[in-house]
């Protein structure tokens, strides 16, 4: 009579995680941790596994995409398993991928909610939600090529009104962050090649870098000035806003340093 | 050197709050709560009142929305205040307008972010994030007049191969939650009149209720049965799939219930 339970641990450190998920931990037999599908930068396992009183084995891309998750599965048949994840989980497929496994086996699934980059961006773009298009990753450039998708979304995006929030690749396995300076020179070598001027260095953007610490930053101006920016250590995220709001540029303006010329843009 | 903290509650309980939010309220002078622009159904005030120590004032609507959160920026223009908000603090527009007042004010404001439906219902779903659409919210007819506008963006979303989250309408202060049922039933009264058959009752959505409480439910499948299903107490939420990868399908048979016929739906 097993059980798997998925636990978010939210943005930034061990501190990000719930009650409900601290106490779920605390009644689970076995705890195992996947921390590649995110960074979470201020995070200590030591910190972590003394607050919860338990060890916590760290499973690997492999164990969970290669091996479809059996040492987690084997476990959580036999007693109750937690397995913690990087902000809110099932929002990675291999998180989604292991809960059918389970469940098709008979182990019960259940999701402790915790807190993700998807609405803390938002919330920090201080953009409204409904006019946020569909999101895209940009994924680092590989043997030379670069992706044209994430190119393609912001523009399809534009020409409907919509903002596009822009996840940053991350390699864990290699320590490797993408930058708001390396997303947007993806981005500007792909306008380099299409040329319809979706991404030059006067289009609006917001970076947001370290959202969840007490460090957090976020600036918006024109990628000409943001890439030059320093926004310090990782994780990195960018929005690529569409027509503002007048609330939307007052909040660019007031809580994110853009320039007062951002107004023209205004709807 | 007053300071303001949005304090991110979660989706259901007081059990929601992050240990990082536990200990800014901690630290806080006063604490405030606003609770109507979301619903959290299991929360209690007196609950959180204890496990914070501390007295915790109601804000209204109208204390935000008509007066500006004055009463909450005098507070905050003298010590630490903490405002604790349903879901991920500045999803709302009145927090990030609340947020502006207090920045042009000089006071600092900071923000602990929570579990919120928006990725919470993705999640749940078991649909791929980078899928989805734009979002929109289901409002209560109003004198006989349904708003066109969520069948709208369910169709243009659908058009682009998008699936599409809707969040349900809430009027906390009549203490009225839109379900599922009276989702489904403004769309499809919507379709009566637009014969477009973009909502029919064959047409696949999901419904998912309590999203983070212990006793959520996510159920899969047509129209026609979903709005027949008895999902319990609210809060409740839709979403519209658009066509369906073999694992999305998967995951709705497998964790939502769906017949095995919406394989038919795969791309």
């Amino acid at each position: 009579m097993g059980e798997l339970v998925f636990v978010g641990l939210g943005l930034y450190d061990e501190k990000d995680i719930s009650l409900r998920g601290l106490e779920e931990i605390k009644q689970a037999g076995t705890v195992f941790a996947e921390l590649y599908t995110s960074l979470m930068a201020g995070l200590s396992i030591q910190k972590l596994e003394k607050l919860v009183g338990k060890k916590i084995s760290i499973v690997s891309r492999r164990v969970l995409e290669e091996e479809g998750g059996q040492a987690i599965l084997q476990e959580a048949e036999k007693k109750k398993v937690a397995l913690l994840v990087p902000g809110d989980p099932l929002i990675a497929t291999t998180h989604v991928d292991l809960r059918i496994r389970a469940e098709k086996l008979g182990i019960k699934t259940h999701v402790i909610h915790g807190a993700s980059i998807i609405s803390a961006a938002i919330g920090l773009s201080g953009l409204q939600n409904y006019k946020y298009g569909r999101s895209v990753t940009i994924p680092f450039p590989e043997e030379g090529f670069t992706s044209e998708t994430p190119y393609k979304v912001i523009r399809e995006n534009k020409k409907m009104g919509l903002h596009t929030l822009c996840f940053l690749d991350i390699k864990a396995e290699e320590e490797k962050c993408m930058t708001v300076r390396d997303g947007l020179e993806a981005l500007l070598a792909t306008e380099k090649r299409k040329r319809n001027r979706v991404i030059t260095s006067d289009t609006l953007v917001i970076g947001i870098a370290r959202a969840g610490s007490r460090k957090s930053t976020v600036k918006a101006g024109y990628v000409g000035d943001v890439i030059k920016h320093n926004f310090g250590a990782p994780p990195h995220t960018l929005v690529f806003p569409s027509k503002l709001h007048f609330m939307e540029a007052e909040a660019l303006i007031t809580l994110a340093g853009a320039l007062e010329q951002i107004r023209k843009r205004q709807k």
